[in-house]
């Protein structure tokens, strides 16, 4: 029989089982942290209508869809009526405009599931991958108290994820557009023309952003040019400094105004979340590719891998169902792309291989004694530690090796010596230890080690 | 501007967040079991090559599959070649094939991953499910050992889930098509037709499955199928009265007798796992759909809920990934198909919606200690709390509404009396109750009352 060659397409994340339990690790964290601030987790099918998916007309997305047919509609000819989600805010807004009796606003979801986008395979760039999405999403209207809960939930995350310094840098889109228009950039196309040239500050330099906007079509003159990069360069350095630079700026315009005193107010609750002054900033460059946020936008760095860019990022929206439903549904919400972000955070070498999953190997000394090692296994679980039983006969030495190199903390050994002294022999894997337990303390000694590891690291 | 309606495709479930909640409970009981017992986690991509998904040509497995397109490929003209799982079968045969170097042997993973097929619309049968499976994969031999561990791990996973008795049933297919040799039904094809037959026992019953197997293209004689009933109607009572059972077959065929020996070697080893015997049994019925499974087989029943039918089954294979590669793998695994089950049981009403995973709102006496608030959900969510801050002001009975529907437990209230007795008022929406806590003992209370309700039920 011929053979197929086993593979996948390119631009999906496959995981050998260490690296599948970091990564897993990794959603754990996120996902504990969401619900520690108290958001409510939603799925949502990967396969959606078509009509529905694709409410925009054209442009990038729909280029990137993966569409779905079953083989009977492919038969028939038609053309396919369902594709995969290529995020999760479609999914979000078509969630809460079906199921909008039946929820409590303002409504607070989390959502991690896979999406799918038919990106060109590229280093780094995934067709298949992770996001992490918090949104909530307000009936009528919604506080700006819930634009700066956002940053305490992406400090609280950044922090358990040990990924060294990071910043969540914070900007508004109202002072943004206001300060444009006080400038005399006054059409909305052309303030998001240039907002998209902003955009670019970090991955093109100051330099050439300037020459494409003293340039055709936008044709801006040297003195807006410089009073827009006094804006977009203003980096606070602490909480009063924030509060500083913003009331330094002279503008008269009131949309300016109010997306001032809404950055300024998000900034004092910021720091009422217990976030310290160290993990926020202003950085009035942040204008965010997407054209629907109207108020706060956020991204996230790590201070000493600025190149991996933004980590997670997000905004306030006005309304996010329109084309759902006639209820107004205005909301803020952030996403973080799990699968970019732990490829990136393992090429910067920020997350290492952890131990297994599995706890404990219990080894076979000796196959008379199987149904006494099957016992101890069934206790261990019982007290919930993660306990392999050797079920095969082999040498020792290769039973160690095998834990060892499959991540397993302590082998145990129970032979003819151990059990009459009434003791098991646990053996260190990580701690290169060996010593002697009485067999009623193994439970209470692998506990508190596990533990300890927990916390401290092995 | 027209709305697109809001809706999702037929034969998917999408849950509100208190079902959400329920159904993550189930699938976090059974990965944590998985865990327990040392498997391993993988994740494959949702989407496969054709040519790798598809090994097996025609068949009602393909017309079941959704083909997945990107918009580029579509507009070439292509014929798809790319598809979704149905199962996870073939893709960790894939990726046992494809990684097989880096990967230890036996190899013990667990998937908990959806699935995608193209049924035919209908009430409780579904496009998009989770499937749930474990395998151990040997490298050219497995000992019989694991067939008798998936038993352990099924009733580990079912006790936790709380879904009153249940039986883990037990057959061998050696055993089966040997009986059936020695009955003088000795080809393959004819033995896998008569087995497809009695596989429909439950669900057709006796006579009609006699009537079929008398006439055309069976056309057994009433001796032949009267021993065959004797067999296939043979049910334990209890671990000695399998052993008994399995004695009392007088027939004298190799392969039958190689099945008589595993079956009670499994038995022998279930109960040495710590298995109690009222949870397993023999059924000589069994023969599952599959055509590979070639040594013991299992299924799982609800004692009181009989129609539902098997929620957990598998069994033991010979060659895992035959298509993929020359090495030989055999492997024993299980699968639960975990979006069925959750419906079934809730439609049995054997799982009910459990408390929010939100444990405490921080409700907002007066507006002006807001910060206040912030503070003390700091200080939950920090001791491991999950928490929510009322931050719009509301009425406070709208509040406790609001806590009370979206099935969060405790309501704390803080207003000038409570900060000047330095107490925090307490309310227990689940046990209808409310009582004053002094503010520095207010976290050690509330971790005690989760903690039993834990263990206990609210």
């Amino acid at each position: 029989m011929s053979l197929a060659k086993p593979r996948t397409m390119p631009g999906v994340m496959e995981l050998l089982p260490l690296e599948q339990i970091a990564f897993q690790d990794m959603l754990d964290v996120i996902r504990r942290n969401f619900e520690r601030f108290g958001f409510l987790p939603v799925e949502t099918p990967a396969i959606e209508f078509t009509d529905v998916l694709l409410t925009k007309s054209g442009g990038e997305t729909e280029r990137q869809v993966y569409f779905v047919q079953s083989t009977g509609a492919r038969k028939q000819g038609d053309d396919p009526d369902l594709a995969l989600r290529f995020d999760l805010t479609v999914p979000l807004a078509r969630y809460v405009a079906e199921h909008e009796r039946n929820l409590s606003f303002p409504f607070r979801r989390y959502q991690m599931q896979r999406v799918y986008r038919g990106e060109s395979a590229q280093r780094g760039r995934f067709r298949e991958f992770y996001q992490c999405d918090i949104d909530v999403v307000g009936k009528d209207s919604l506080s700006i108290r819930f634009d700066a809960e956002i940053p305490a939930v992406i400090y609280a995350i950044f922090r358990a994820l040990k990924v060294g310094p990071f910043v969540v840098q914070l900007n508004n889109r109202k002072l943004l557009r206001g300060y444009f228009e006080a400038l005399g950039i006054a059409a909305a196309d052309q303030q998001m023309a240039v907002l998209r040239e902003v955009d670019k500050l970090d991955k093109r330099g100051v330099v050439q952003v300037k020459q494409t906007l003293a340039a055709a079509p936008f044709s801006l003159d040297g003195e807006v040019i410089e009073r827009l990069f006094a804006l977009v360069q203003m980096r606070s350095s602490s909480h009063d400094h924030a509060l500083e630079l913003l009331d330094s700026l002279t503008v008269s315009n009131e949309q300016f105004e109010v997306g001032r005193q809404e950055l300024k107010e998000v900034l004092r609750l910021i720091r009422a979340f217990g976030v310290p002054e160290s993990h926020y900033a202003i950085n009035l460059s942040i204008a965010r590719g997407l054209d629907y946020y109207t108020g706060t936008v956020f991204e996230t760095t790590l201070s000493e891998h600025p190149d991996i860019g933004s980590v997670c990022s997000g905004g306030r929206y006005d309304n996010l169902a329109s084309h759902y439903t006639r209820s107004r549904l205005p909301g803020v919400g952030i996403s973080i792309g799990a699968t970019r972000l732990f490829y990136q955070l393992r090429e910067a070498n920020l997350i290492g291989l952890k131990a297994s999953t599995v706890e404990v190997l219990v080894t076979q000394l000796n196959e008379s004694e199987l149904t006494r090692y099957l016992a101890l296994g069934a206790e261990l679980r019982a007290a919930g530690i993660n306990t392999e039983v050797q079920l095969e006969s082999r040498k020792l030495a290769r039973q160690l090796q095998y834990a060892d190199k499959a991540g397993i903390r302590f082998a145990l050994m129970l032979g003819p010596d151990e059990i009459q002294k009434g003791v098991v022999a646990v053996k260190d894997l990580i701690k290169k230890d060996q010593y002697e337990v009485p067999r009623a303390e193994l439970i209470q000694t692998l506990k508190v080690e596990l533990a300890q590891a927990m916390v401290m690291g092995p």
